[in-house]
């Protein structure tokens, strides 16, 4: 046989910006076309975004072509809202030289993200994230991705936005549970990085409960900061990057086995919990850790039990199908102490047998 | 507004080997799982190669689960061709250390290389172009892509294989019409890049009509070192890579309104006429070349005249809506000379203006 080599050149190195502020939702838009004159925008959004007023803040008069995602959430986190997507963007001849604006919740931006992401190989996206969770976490770092019929963001992609803008004053129209469930990928920020961030979340947590604007703006820049530290040193989620996932692996099963009655900050509080006491049983924790963490849940009014209804034999079957699994079985992120995720033989993820799963498992009722 | 950056980090240059021989099939696949010994692997191939032979070839009496593609080529080459696939892997648990192995012609290859850019966000892809198009063609340069109900390629990403494999001998199996038609991306090659690989053309065109083995090999040997060369340089077709689709702006147009009765490569040939009489017009071309390249493409049994039920007028419609388009109207590749594609500006696709292409389709009929 034959050799020949295919180069695929360098690419250099790159960045985008996350803007924080509060109230400028209403004079974005004017700074988008500004900023992007060549590009025909489009809009992605869901029906909650539509009806509490965002939407019109943001286009204001103007007449921008959109997608509303209905009904909003989990449920249109599917394959086929892309599909629908996709065929309206052509058959307005949107082109390559386009540019979605995702606004709204986690969801609004893994459908638009993944959308941007394969639409005509590939276009422009910026985002506006507007809930706790989208904030936080997935409006940074690139992650896209959507569910088959049979399991979670078994469809997607990395695709870095051209910049992401998060306007605090946005999360006044959440309700409370929905609210505080994605303050959860905060606190998992300070417990995976920042033993200092997890004190300002102990001491803070009324004015955060309370929705006090500055604390929610100190709030945001660290959760963006620590991602985007993270993210730089592994955005292909080689590595590191898995430490974003603490909690995740049980919570994500948990949130799958509940048909998503748990808000995914509900499902990763309890992943939180099962990840601490898979630290004690491996002797990791702080001996006070896993009850401060507890307290700050309860406060919160997240869940720290799994739901009587999930049957923890249900919880292993999911775990086994984690896209992160080898040989059927994933490996877990766990902490070293508070603020630090544990890294050992350099390796950020983590053996757990299932039998000590089994055993958490049993202790979660 | 605060502003953070979050970088992205380089990517290194890279590379990927693609491997030419003859009648290695049969041990390609323990080739395959010695070099990755890692990876879940799953083919991905349509029901001509289950019929013909090359998928049991390729399987030996080892079994790998695999989707086979019916009917095959382009009428599946859809969207949810890729989510019926993605749903039998997840069925089978496959995570993201698998790699899809695509065995086929450009069909099959463009449908696996799109469902491993995607499936949890990408794992690897292995292409096995059994057809002249394909080894020619698009087993090199990354693109891949499935159609929407609305249009071609609307879905897609640039995705590049770990290995190419391709075995000239399984070029046996296609039919005559098919194996011909695949030739003029070949042809094509030499038009835009090779001189001397066009007067080889000339002089081995009888070996190539009658598929002599060792003129094969040579033939797939030039395609992949010219495409590969081209597609370094412009990775994302920004510029250069758009010499590729000489003769396939008016191809494409014609293989459209045929409603796909042209296979690709006849209604390249009708591309490439039709671009030979617009450099006759602009002065560009040899006097002879014209002449030189439809002798070959007659030997061949192209067609080399739009067939009489598609309207010129049809055709240019279809030029406004070309995916290249700016304005409703799209540039066009053009030869300096045999062997070299214009470059004027620094630009490798010009302005031509819509009378001079439509007198040119008058000329065609």
């Amino acid at each position: 046989m034959k050799q020949i080599n295919v180069k695929i050149p360098a690419l250099p190195r790159n960045s985008y910006p996350i803007y924080i502020g509060q109230n400028f939702l209403d004079t974005l838009l004017t700074k988008i076309q500004n900023d992007h004159p060549d590009r025909s925008l489009f809009i992605i959004t869901d029906s909650n975004l539509a009806e509490n007023n965002h939407l019109k803040k943001l286009t204001a008069e103007k007449d921008i072509p959109n997608y509303i995602i209905n009904p909003p959430g989990e449920k249109s986190k599917h394959i086929q809202t892309v599909v629908k997507i996709i065929e309206k963007m052509e058959q307005q001849f949107y082109a390559r030289d386009s540019l979605i604006i995702a606004l709204g919740g986690g969801t609004v931006g893994d459908i638009a993200g993944f959308a941007a992401a394969v639409y005509k190989r590939g276009i422009h996206v910026i985002q506006i994230p507007t809930t706790t969770v989208a904030q936080a976490d997935s409006s940074v770092g690139g992650k896209t991705g959507v569910d088959s019929t049979i399991s979670k963001n078994a469809f997607g992609a990395f695709w870095n936005p051209r910049a992401v803008y998060i306007d605090v004053a946005t999360l006044n129209t959440l309700d409370q549970t929905q609210y505080l469930a994605g303050l959860v990928e905060s606190l998992k920020h300070a417990l995976i990085a920042d033993e200092k961030y997890f004190t300002f979340f102990e001491k803070n947590i009324d004015k955060i409960i309370n929705r006090d604007i500055e604390t929610l703006l100190i709030i945001a820049e660290k959760n963006c900061r620590i991602k985007a530290k993270i993210v730089a040193e592994d955005p292909t989620e080689k590595n590191k990057r898995r430490i974003l996932n603490y909690g995740h692996t049980v919570g994500h099963a948990a949130e799958s086995a509940s048909r998503f009655e748990l808000l995914h900050g509900q499902a990763v509080a309890i992943g939180i919990i099962a990840a601490g006491l898979i630290e004690q049983k491996m002797k990791l924790a702080e001996p006070d850790q896993l009850r401060r963490i507890k307290i700050l849940l309860e406060k919160m009014k997240m869940p720290t039990k799994m739901p009587k209804n999930i049957k923890s034999n249900q919880i292993i079957q999911l775990i086994k199908r984690d896209k992160k699994a080898v040989n059927k079985w994933p490996k877990f992120v766990l902490l070293e102490k508070t603020g630090k995720a544990l890294c050992k033989n350099q390796q950020w993820a983590h053996d757990v047998a299932p039998e000590t799963v089994k055993d958490v498992l049993a202790k979660l009722y």
